[in-house]
């Protein structure tokens, strides 16, 4: 394609291509003019993109379930080191992970998009197939979007999931004495962004799991889903910026406080089948650090009433759940290692913080 | 306030603070705590600000109508020019003006706010002001948001309103015939830009009605709904590109062509009650390139088949409704000045455009 001619696309004509390439409801106009597309969009939109705004409509007994989330070029990714197309799929997976936290199944999203002219050419493309890529994961429709010129590319993305009326998870519901779990590994994003950062792209052309779950995380939607659904989580949330800092968010929504232990923590590098354990102390330290303050797993960390655990599975279709302590009565996060306990400081991804 | 605490913020205090300042729907776990705000809260939103997302439930026979827009240092607003308060009104009426275009009524908004470090103080304060007063004027609740730093700011609103189910304005419903009208003047907003390009903080220091215009744009809410509700507009939209930008717009997505008169269009020089008609050829062409070409005037394009003209009223609470031309079978948008008719390319605010 040509880049110059790509350039001096118009606004409309940018929002036009990106709902070509990507999933999307269209609008009433295209509907009434008989658009091959109409009759498969009776699902929900009463209107989609190419008008002022889009209309939805819920089913008998749904909530739709609303989250928005920013993706910025400096500061969620590198313009240098990430590929447009991770850029597209994980400014999607990310605020999709907040509908897995809230047991909803994503239908739609909304995009704002800023980039430079540069960018509006072979980069945008790459952008629009990674997120068309994640829109088809997720079962997601674009209803909506808004793209201006900017020195450097900056997304924020609306996403819309439905849940069965009153069964949403929150993160206030849990209580003293509930148990917590997390789904999947800790940690595992974090070192695929340090191998990343250490090699760039050589470390693209060799597989890693770790780098796979930085590239492309995995939001939780079935599991969080099922959680909902069977009444099973008492309080849950996505793990976005690193478990120390989150679960304490958690745990001020509860009102409560909790205790976690070093050694149940599932680490990203258990992961590997047959994997050599880190032998250094020093090594263990890092993993433990990365299990606790890396952020981007997108895995859940729920409680369950401890009638409830005996309905946790081991794994919950391939992915493991670990219980890796309790909700206390006692306000703050502890973390107990090697039977000493002590309080356990937010250390994750804190945007305004000391860090 | 402590310039050096406010510094040292977190992401979910600063969150926290907007909710405060901010008219906000709170989390179920203030609800379930007795919160004082709570039972306030019945409206339709189940879960609001302070969880991973936030649920909402629609009345029967309602839908919602969700848009998105961006608002951007140094593209949509400027740091060293516009004030922190009109900054954060302006990036809700803008988007706000979207569901005016739809005949919805406004009832939530989701943030997505990145900004320096060093406007996570006063600014953030007299911003977060700014948009408490939008929201309060436009009966809107915040109920989600993500804040993060970055070396500009850069504002991205969703909006959510409601509407009567099968009852909004489109872009697509105009045919060849219908006549057109436009609400208020044209050319306003663009007017108080320049002026305030001119002479700064000094503008700001005397009334100016344009001034007025280009800080704190007036969705038309009131006009929108009253079109939707009695049926009076086959298509409608908001003037935020320029008419001539905009009207193109309409067109395409209708699929006809329109012709409007330059000696019909309201300017916005005429607003002034005894005010000296500009007597140059100069300050004429100016003045009408403002109205063709000037965006963010937020006024009303609408069309209107013939038999329903006699309904509009020459006001509607007070905004003059002007009929400036008529929708074509013959595809273009065409200007009639002085008996002559020449193609009318769109010249407003696109930002990948030639311009």
């Amino acid at each position: 394609m040509n880049q110059i001619s790509l350039r001096m696309r118009t606004e409309s004509e940018i929002v036009a291509r990106l709902a070509r390439v990507i999933p999307s409801a269209i609008g009433a106009s295209a509907t009434a003019r008989g658009h091959p597309k109409a009759r498969r969009d009776a699902s929900g939109v009463a209107l989609g993109i190419g008008d002022d705004a889009a209309v939805i409509r819920a089913s008998r007994g749904r909530d739709w379930v609303v989250s928005t989330d920013a993706f910025l070029e400096g500061r969620h990714f590198l313009a240098r080191l990430h590929p447009a197309a991770a850029v597209g799929y994980k400014a999607l997976a990310r605020a999709v992970s907040d509908l897995a936290a809230m047991g909803a199944t994503p239908r739609y999203f909304l995009l704002t998009l800023a980039l430079p002219a540069g960018k509006a050419g072979q980069w945008l493309e790459d952008f629009a197939r990674g997120m068309a890529g994640a829109a088809r994961v997720f079962r997601m429709k674009l209803i909506g979007g808004d793209v201006s010129r900017d020195e450097r590319v900056a997304a924020a993305v609306t996403v819309i999931g439905e849940a069965q009326r009153g069964r949403v998870l929150t993160r206030s519901g849990g209580r003293p004495g509930d148990v917590l779990f997390v789904s999947g590994r800790l940690g595992a994003a974090q070192a695929g962004l340090e191998s990343f950062e250490r090699r760039g792209m050589r470390a693209l052309r060799e597989y890693s799991h770790a780098l796979d779950r930085h590239l492309k995380p995995i939001p939780r939607l079935a599991l969080g889903c099922w959680l909902a659904e069977h009444r099973v989580a008492s309080a849950a949330m996505d793990i976005s910026d690193g478990l120390s800092t989150d679960l304490a968010r958690l745990c001020t929504a509860s009102g409560v406080g909790a205790e976690i232990h070093a050694a149940a923590l599932p680490m990203a590098g258990d992961e590997r089948p047959g994997a050599r354990r880190i032998a250094t102390a020093r090594g263990r330290a890092a993993e433990l650090r990365r299990a606790l303050d890396g952020g981007e797993d997108y895995e859940l960390l729920f409680s369950v009433p401890r009638r409830q655990v005996s309905r946790v599975p081991q794994n919950f279709r391939g992915v493991p759940l670990t219980r890796i302590g309790e909700l206390t009565l006692r306000r703050g996060v502890r973390l107990e290692v090697n039977g000493r306990t002590r309080a356990l400081r937010p250390g994750g991804w804190e945007h305004f913080g000391a860090r």
